[in-house]
């Protein structure tokens, strides 16, 4: 197992190196990065000193490092997977793209949100939320990985959605995140001075992840679902939190609802249902693969609240990738993400 | 001006301690509490050092206090100030009391949501919201200082729901508070490794305020509203952010909403409209009486997303009481409370 | 009372208007920035919305802004203040310049540890550590403001160093500051990812508040007095910590000990002795203008231990502008600083 | 290799579990804690949830604990290690003691510092800082697992003591932790509240790893050392960084420096050399059981200042006796250690 990383010096690229060291079977080929060629990757991240003393490379002779890869992750920007996807279409490589090119199965609702061409819509790419898509994961050869808050969202909802429990009108998903969804760029609004002791809504009403999320709600839904999106930035490293409010259709039980999260997740490592009453905690998956649903009900209303939260590095990116990667080539799907949360 | 403060070793007890120091026309003049009777203040605040050195005294002896007190701010937990308020009717002294005992208008419905017998049920409270009922609080003995949640959530629909822009059904207020907010008690919960890097809501569905947020909406729309109202902890020191999703009624335009708020706010000190599009950061009102308003409106799902954000401890708690004291008193409403946000 | 502040936008700069806008006599003529002129100080600075809307000028015409400005406040890098006060000399317009330029009796120390020529050596410039240099602050048409963690420093040691009761060589001074005196330039250490949940030293043995702070040892002393000095940066806002080590002289006593503080700055508003096994914290000062200093013996080692702690953006820097302001024009010193810390 | 931890419910005792979890070669056997016995780990700890589903009991049955242990760890405030060490004596069981009851060669040590009678006072413990005692460890049945401060200083100076690069007289380390380090108690200075933007010092000449300290200095030096020893309180979960002060013996080169640090340290798997002008950062080694190093001269003061950092939970405690553990029973070293740092 063979493994390079295109776009390795930012926050989801530095934390697949820190997986892939740690996982059994895998070794690190190239990685790369057009703004520090020639680095020592160690020497931008020192916590990796000692253990991964690698120089990065350019991504530009992308034939050659996917020669020496059995699988490539994409840690870049959107509109620059879909350049490496259609010039290595037909290549032995896999390919895992972390960034948006590749996660809509319409393009036209790629481009319309994210306002740029696609240049290789005709892909055939798999929609990589593990749990939910594994079967397609399994023989992929170009995986999407999920954003971060929609991994997060996804898990929350789509069981209920999925056993009809909710409508589908009127979803709100309020969501909250750690500061390293918003990069390693150097921008006003990232130093620790505008973060620190402070909170505050973004994106609101056009969040790229909003489509995404859409699409697979409708997927599971088998009807067209239209939700409320609003993240914001949380004074924190990682961890995302998504509150979701849905109606519940008339009569629906709690034993109704426990059985639509167990059917679905019961078996699933990486999830842990925490039940009815249980407000997950960010902390307590942080640094994991885990995520962790809770859900309340509301009579007042007719409304349930169903909270889950990950790790926006791992299970919102790197994590989930290196699942992927690991369902792709048929190793054990916990391989290298068995760690547990650190706490505190 | 001579002010007591019953319960001054809580967080809300001190920012009145510090806010009526910096008072022009206040003086201290009695301090209790039941648990660290005999100290001094300023040696378990140390930051009050040199400037209120005051001995803490019982409340037991209530009849001596309001003696020599033009006013008494109480700032402790639900089910005290109601047998002060009743010891003290027909007094000189007026009452602004912090807690939750005179908030409703129907006892019934505090006696419901707090689960203990309201000991003082006919008292003539005014719900102490200033902007909003400022001509009351100008003549009221007893005013009830609202919560901050509650101020927060009022402040950002009050104005759309009483020019119905709104539709008074499928409102959600997703709430996020700092962890003064959750007091000086030691509670594994308040720990700084339970805080720090984590985030979670708690009270889904029965938080105490939503009956008093309910309350008010009801009132400005002139019809019973039903809220779904969701508190979550922030890692940080003070500040609320509430962000509102409501449903706007069919063709309401910007200017509408534009001018809604305007003609509620535009006068008001302590109020500031940001506009549409603008996202209000806790940051900007920290440590200040300020409450910041922005909002979005949405036009694939036909809702309005308002977000407000004030400092919970000021205009959430002690200063917002200070203010009322000011209207109460004829003095000029701001006085000491122009201080401006400290930033970072 | 007329005012200008070159160099508004940074952190000091921002916190000059904010206790400018506070002061009961003073008012804001012009401020500048020569990277956003044109621009509302309030679109940068939303905290300041609707108290301070003014707009940014460059610094361009300096003799126009002095011609209505009784002081002008320099928050600049090193480099600037000595043109512009170079040019001023002899107008009737006062300057405090809150950088290096002007600190240094001698101005090839200056030269030495800032790598640059001195443009202005002959300026009759005054130290203004208020609470050292009162009387020639008085005086003075030229204050250089010391450095923040010269400020704390100087204020820890200098009273046992005056009255001899330390030994003058073997001084190590262990400082800590929070993020904002790193400034508000976009750096890839100061993002929040970068400082939160971090802790590191930086600019050991070469710090330019070395030289500066053993100036005034030396002169307290009156014999020269080299230093150790490592600077750290917090997690946090604001605020520096100073934990200062010294050898007592043998025979010394804590009497002798407390009467050298006591001497010193009994008497002054601004500093709060704490006295012996108290630890001053940050929290406890922060937002405010005071400095809270405490100190403890180790018999084993023959040391004494004095710490300091004020908050790096008042007392160090823009709050001690604004008194030596008040002391220069007669006016009571403490004017517009009383605020007291905001805790928590 | 059964291990059980005795006192699981501190954070060390958690720390413990999840690293046993992740051991290759380790299987837990029993957990215990007196005020939570009969409860499930992972209710109180849920990001443990399924992965350590485990009762509590209590350890008042010790010798059935020991029956089913090949290790036992002791978790334990001082004072209980010593009874459990001494009725444990000739049992097969290895015993690791993250206390601070057998740390002292002389046992009168402990007596004067931690102010109670030792009640184990000829038992034969190997002091189990690993890279300096390997093969005494190698051989030991009873472990005393060096405090984290102590861990962290020791590293720093220990080389430079032993090759006789600096003197022995004036040493000072001034050291930061993280707040895991105060423990998991209910005390009003644990507070997120109190932490959050705040720094002190504590424990000022009188800490008790101070002599723990200094028997391993005077062991390197070949004669006694005194240190200046002081703790402070930084608001982050976990990390120590010591900033050590030294003089130079005459004539001491970088080279020397550089060698003393290499001849100590290069093979070391934990321990990272930064070399000359490097500060290590508290962040780059969290989470792991990585010691960063780095170190500067001055020539103007004559004084080497070093600066090493480490994870308190992890190399200042359960990950240092995991290592022991390694050692003791001839298993990789690294065994179960390897995971990287986790950045950001």
């Amino acid at each position: 197992m063979k493994a390079s990383v295109i776009g390795a010096t930012g926050f989801a690229g530095a934390e697949l190196l820190r997986l892939l060291e740690e996982h059994p079977e895998a070794e690190l080929s190239f990685i790369t990065s057009e703004s520090s060629t020639g680095e020592n990757i160690a020497s931008m991240y020192p916590h990796l000193a000692k253990r991964i003393e690698k120089k990065l490379i350019s991504m530009q002779d992308i034939d050659t490092i996917a020669a020496s890869s059995d699988v490539i992750f994409i840690a870049l920007p959107h509109g620059h997977a879909m350049k490496i996807g259609k010039k290595l279409r037909g290549s032995k490589t896999k390919i895992i793209d972390l960034g948006g090119d590749y996660r809509f199965k319409d393009y036209r609702v790629f481009e319309k949100w994210y306002g740029v061409k696609h240049e290789d819509p005709d892909a055939d790419a798999v929609y990589g939320l593990t749990e939910l898509f594994r079967s397609e994961v399994k023989k992929a050869d170009l995986v999407a990985n999920p954003g971060c808050y929609t991994t997060c969202s996804i898990l929350a909802l789509s069981s209920l959605l999925k056993y009809g429990l909710i409508k589908t009108d009127g979803i709100v998903v309020d969501a909250k995140s750690g500061t390293t969804g918003a990069g390693r760029g150097l921008k006003l609004g990232s130093l620790y001075c505008s973060v620190n002791e402070n909170f505050h809504a973004y994106g609101i009403s056009n969040h790229r992840h909003t489509p995404e999320i859409e699409q697979i709600y409708s997927q599971m839904a088998g009807k067209g679902v239209v939700i409320q999106f609003t993240p914001h930035l949380l004074p924190a490293d990682r961890g995302i939190l998504a509150t979701c409010y849905a109606k519940l259709k008339d009569g629906v039980t709690d034993t109704q609802i426990e059985n639509a999260f167990g059917n679905m997740y019961a078996d699933e490592f990486f999830i842990r249902l925490l039940g009815k009453g249980a407000c997950p905690e960010i902390k307590n998956v942080r640094t994991s693969n885990y995520v962790d649903i809770g859900w309340q009900t509301d009579k007042r209303t007719g409304r349930i609240i169903v909270m889950s939260c990950l790790d926006n590095l791992v299970k919102g990116a790197a994590g989930q990738a290196i699942q992927n990667m690991n369902v792709m080539f048929g190793m054990e799907e916990t391989a290298g993400l068995r760690q547990l949360p650190i706490y505190p």
